[in-house]
């Protein structure tokens, strides 16, 4: 192959596709990216098997064919000449000859042979959704997913396809996000979870924007097209946690608060105790008084902040981890803490209808 | 000690003083800073036993005293309560309570007699620079302090006190940045090494002011007394290499260039054997173009361009790493780079004739 394009697009394409690269080396293989030229068009295509990207920039293609390139190395050096006008010349397909002004560089390039064939979506069932609300739900949901290997389903994103809208979910098994948006449905009615590395790349590869996109969803894959970039990715296999049952919707004690002022407290509380893992931050609530509490080697700090109170006092601790990744993931000016007793689960609300968040307590004593 | 204080100056004062603190924890007692109630004034104090840093702050003194507080926590909820007006209460020594809005927090603190004394500097012997020449001197030899433990004295940075000019020079025996600037002098002629970490927190506690500070020299220590804040530093007692013979002033090879191109152009170079220890990139001088040549498993790369040449044609090789650093310490649009032979060292000159860079070359092979 060879062809002319410009750095710019090129430098961005890549930019987009090598996020699909293996994270830990596997095959060598896949540290490439593909890239193939035909037509008037240079199709970059990057994964990780479970996780691909396709990218497709115009270019004038003097010699249509394909070549594997070390994507890293090939990014970087993108990067690098995006103001110029890019001559890349892969005639043979073991070495990429790459030209800009009077300058040159050749980067060794893999057997493009060996490069495995990643499955094709074809499938006419698919939901179409607002591309502001897609990266909206993941947003708020993503950061509760499990990082360790417990069970394979946690450590993705449920996506519950109902008629006319999508509820995603995200747990760890201590708290839960759910979150959900409006969607026209063409045919699916599932419930499908999303390895949290793709979901991410997802959020990211989409802008605010106000137009729709398509996600096609297959039986264990789907894939969302987003005019020049199409994204694909295998789903976990495992059924997803029965989360409906354990959300629960009547409160004996009902808080409402100022957030910023509720996030800092939580802030300066979980410092005294940071180096602990479970970082119990004790809540004591008290008629129009929210009183926080913790302890370390280091010393002690109580924090005072004024609240509405509906319902009984009461006296509950929490990971305080979670607390500040749920402030976090919101811009509420409002929000409301909901309670039954000290040890079950309890409910945190925005000012957002179609948001909550779950949070196991921790026991504290005295 | 009791004090009231405002919480963005004792913020700012601590963010100051721990930049003394102890990189590796030697003596828990100095992971303390000291503070010490005396008067109208709050005194912050800390030190690694070869850097010390003091700042002085207004507070209104209930109870004179002094306590020893866990540095970095304290810092950090400093930077928490910066926008309240804050009460430090260490009436008890082994615990500072902290009260601020409705809230308070408890330090478990050091015992306030193990703290060491650290050395008064006692002389009127010193010299008087600008702040921004002090800055701009340290800031354009530094990167080439050695990093290893080879010989103490290279990890210093050399003051060379002359009557009515300092010049500064750093060197890990590979590289080496020369500048001199102008001071007023008080009685000091003398070659002193001034660790780098020292160095580099001067360079970050001044701003670029026409104001002019003082430097006391003693046998062996300096003090700088920026005002409400005195930096004190021990020195490195090695002398420092002879760097004057070393420095070629005669060249048979002058190269003038665009420094920003020659910049772009040494950064892609590099790029393809940036895992290489060695990292050599060869330059062919020939009439008016500078050839760039640098290659590994990865591949090979050859840049081209435009210079001005006075003089012989020349093949040389050099560490890229080292002409990148020298490139990202200066800002002059056209550069010298003058030679004599390929195994010679070589200077690269800048706009300002009072700075110069000396780099060894490599050997090339072919």
């Amino acid at each position: 192959m060879k062809v002319v394009c410009q750095g710019n697009e090129l430098s961005d394409a890549l930019a987009k596709v090598v996020k699909a690269l293996p994270i830990k080396r596997t095959t060598p293989i896949l540290d490439g990216v593909k890239i193939t030229a035909i037509g008037d068009t240079l199709t970059l295509f990057a994964t990780d098997l479970e996780l691909a990207i396709e990218k497709k920039i115009n270019a004038q293609v003097l010699i249509e064919g394909e070549i594997v390139v070390p994507g890293k190395l090939f990014a970087d050096y993108a990067k690098k000449i995006e103001h110029e006008e890019v001559e890349l010349d892969g005639t043979n397909p073991s070495r990429l000859n790459i030209r800009y002004m009077d300058s040159e560089l050749f980067i060794n390039c893999f057997d493009n042979e060996e490069y495995p064939i990643f499955k094709e979506i074809d499938t006419q069932k698919s939901f179409i959704v607002l591309k502001k609300d897609l990266k909206q739900i993941i947003n708020k949901v993503i950061f509760n997913v499990a990082v360790d290997d417990a069970r394979p389903t946690l450590r993705g994103v449920c996506m519950n396809i109902k008629d006319d809208e999508v509820e995603a979910v995200a747990s760890d098994g201590y708290r839960l996000a759910l979150t959900k948006t409006m969607i026209k449905n063409n045919g699916v009615i599932d419930r499908i979870v999303v390895p949290a590395k793709s979901m991410a790349e997802v959020a990211r590869l989409i802008d605010e924007g106000e137009e729709t996109i398509t996600v096609y969803v297959e039986d264990n894959y789907i894939m969302i097209d987003l005019f020049h970039t199409k994204i694909v990715t295998r789903l976990i296999s495992e059924e997803y946690i029965n989360y409906e049952k354990i959300i629960p919707n009547v409160f004996t004690t009902e808080v409402t608060l100022d957030k910023k002022a509720f996030e800092e407290a939580i802030d300066r509380a979980a410092l005294i105790n940071r180096l602990d893992k479970r970082s119990c931050v004790k809540m004591e609530i008290k008629e129009d008084i929210l009183q926080l509490y913790a302890h370390s080697d280091d010393g002690e700090i109580n924090e005072k902040m004024a609240i509405g109170l509906k319902g009984k006092d009461l006296t509950i601790g929490f990971n305080s981890k979670y607390l500040i990744d749920c402030m976090r993931a919101i811009e509420d000016k409002v929000i409301k803490l909901n309670f039954t007793t000290s040890t079950a689960p309890s409910i945190i609300n925005g000012e957002d209808p179609n948001w909550l968040y779950l949070i196991l307590p921790l026991r504290v004593i005295g």
